[in-house]
């Protein structure tokens, strides 16, 4: 591949995370052996990566080639479509990795009946890259990752409820860049109760997602530490006595608290990436409905035996052994003595 | 280190090698966990990379982060120095990887001055992307790579002078790739007679290097196929006499064609990175003076025997063994079957 849609595709895994339920796309303007722009989109509702990158390039992108992660867009949305863009900037050449299969796709012969030289180029790592995306996107849910810290026999908790740091300090680190990559975190009320956890991001310039909090009878105490800092909560209930005067608290009455209705919910308030660190309960569910589309587990090397009550997946239905679903490993690192499983749904 | 500071690594390797006698630099502006702005300085001449990024997040920069590869400059060049800049956009924070050692440094105590946190944080990666920099900076010569395509024996021709294609098409394509991240290229007339070369990038959106030819006794055969294309050349010559009419070729006496005198000549014209690719006399010329920052071998496996009249290596004199100078290995490569060494002086 070019080196230059490699450095596109560098730029689209830099705002990974930061652009809602839009795609993180990378850009770079090159001409006469150089680059003359680079850019990448920043946020929903701003500049796409293309525009941020023309704007460096200005009138030197006469006759220039454009480098783009990701198809360039032909409607008009908060922003003018971009193809709009790069025929008025006069760019000779469009290179792009990845079709985006969400949009008509008529912008090649937009371009192309421009004058201009259009070449779609598929890079595996930019598909994946875009793969759950476009799948949230045509099913209007946000993009799901379900984390779960555990012992080796599958246990979020001993049997009397103890959870707190079964899984390491590197483990920790690994969860706050989590967290800065997803737009929301959601968890039990169960959970936020018996660990009174923050959710938020602790290292340098993280971002904080906003807290999501699942409690179907509306039982919510508000005295948690959470509800002491000011990053938005969003409480879904099936109560509709649930209230609070808090200012940074939203409370959503659903008629049923069904997974897919509150991810659909959720995507429309412009949730694209939702992080779901939760108990067993809650985890089961979007692991059993197959709402995910990453699993992360973190293990402990510990064994923590008892009945298994906090068993991270368990289910009513008992499955032959023939119909289990499998996962497909993505890939296994060694954080200091804790080991991280990357899953997907096959 | 933090992932905004290796983003801002990344930016500047994007950059190495179109910067001129300038360093590379990248940069990232940060706010609220999210990247406002990015850029990277994109040609020598042109706007420092701070000031890419900071045009790119405009008035948000305000109470940001800025992380930078290379320490922010305090002076007027042929832009107003990035402090000023800084200050200007009401930035809380600077964040960099690697001090500069060329400049003047009181830089961290004018944005202190200004009420501008300032963090200097040293990453290994960066150091080693800016010390031939500061090296070649100081002696006002052009950071240089030497490289030489070779027999396992040694050698760059048969005793015959046939020399073409020992390497293979890998290695070609590595070569490419040099002479894209290099300003100029120097060679001998002996090597332009022998094997007519182009000395160009034969890759999608190459950058051409200028093609810089040693030619003591002056005598030149323009008929050769460089001479046709318009990519500038310039020759240098102890002979007074030498003149040519091609527009493109600029001929440059020197009392004394000694490797220094050239080596400060190229850099007073902008060349800040040269990639000498030449026969067994001038590589000698540069290896035998300590004259290279890099060397870089590719193997083919192939012997060539014979006396070894292009060997790659001859000096006149013969020094004792435990004199001779030692490289340090940075890197060994298989190129499908040719093997690339990268080494450095020690």
């Amino acid at each position: 591949m070019s080196q230059y849609l490699s450095y596109a595709i560098q730029l689209a895994q830099m705002v990974e995370g930061q652009t809602g339920i839009n795609p993180p796309v990378g850009a770079v303007v090159v001409k006469d052996g150089r680059i003359i722009g680079l850019g990448a989109h920043l946020k929903q509702g701003d500049k796409h990566a293309e525009v941020q990158a023309l704007d460096m390039a200005q009138s030197a992108a006469k006759d220039a080639t454009i480098y783009i992660s990701l198809e360039p867009c032909t409607h008009y949305g908060s922003t003018p479509p971009c193809v709009n863009k790069i025929i008025d900037s006069g760019l000779a050449k469009v290179v792009y990795a990845v079709k985006d299969t969400t949009l008509p796709s008529e912008g090649d012969e937009i371009l192309m009946q421009a004058g201009i030289e259009v070449e779609h180029r598929p890079i595996p790592e930019a598909e994946a890259l875009y793969e759950d995306f476009f799948q949230a996107k045509r099913q209007s849910i946000p993009q799901v990752t379900v984390k779960v810290s555990c012992s080796l026999d599958g246990k979020q908790a001993t049997d009397e409820g103890q959870s707190q740091w079964i899984t390491n300090q590197a483990v920790k680190q690994d969860v706050f860049q989590l967290r800065h990559q997803h737009d929301a975190v959601l968890t039990g009320r169960g959970t936020i109760e018996a660990d009174n956890p923050q959710y938020t991001t602790r290292f340098e310039n993280g971002k904080d997602p906003i807290r999501v909090i699942l409690s179907r009878s509306g039982e919510i105490d508000f005295e948690l530490d959470m509800f002491k800092q000011s990053q938005p909560i969003w409480i879904y209930t099936e109560n509709e006595q649930l209230t609070t005067d808090l200012g940074h608290v939203t409370v959503i009455h659903l008629e049923t608290c069904q997974v897919e209705t509150i991810l659909k919910d959720l995507y429309e308030r412009g949730v694209g990436r939702l992080l779901v660190e939760a108990g067993p309960r809650v985890t089961s569910e979007f692991l059993h409905h197959h709402s995910f589309n990453e699993l992360i587990l973190y293990y402990a090397p510990k064994l923590i035996g008892g009945s298994g009550q906090h068993q991270f997946y368990q289910t009513t239905d008992v499955l032959n052994l023939s119909n289990i679903p499998e996962l497909e490993i993505v890939d296994t690192t060694l954080l200091e003595q804790n080991i991280k499983l990357q899953l997907r749904k096959k």
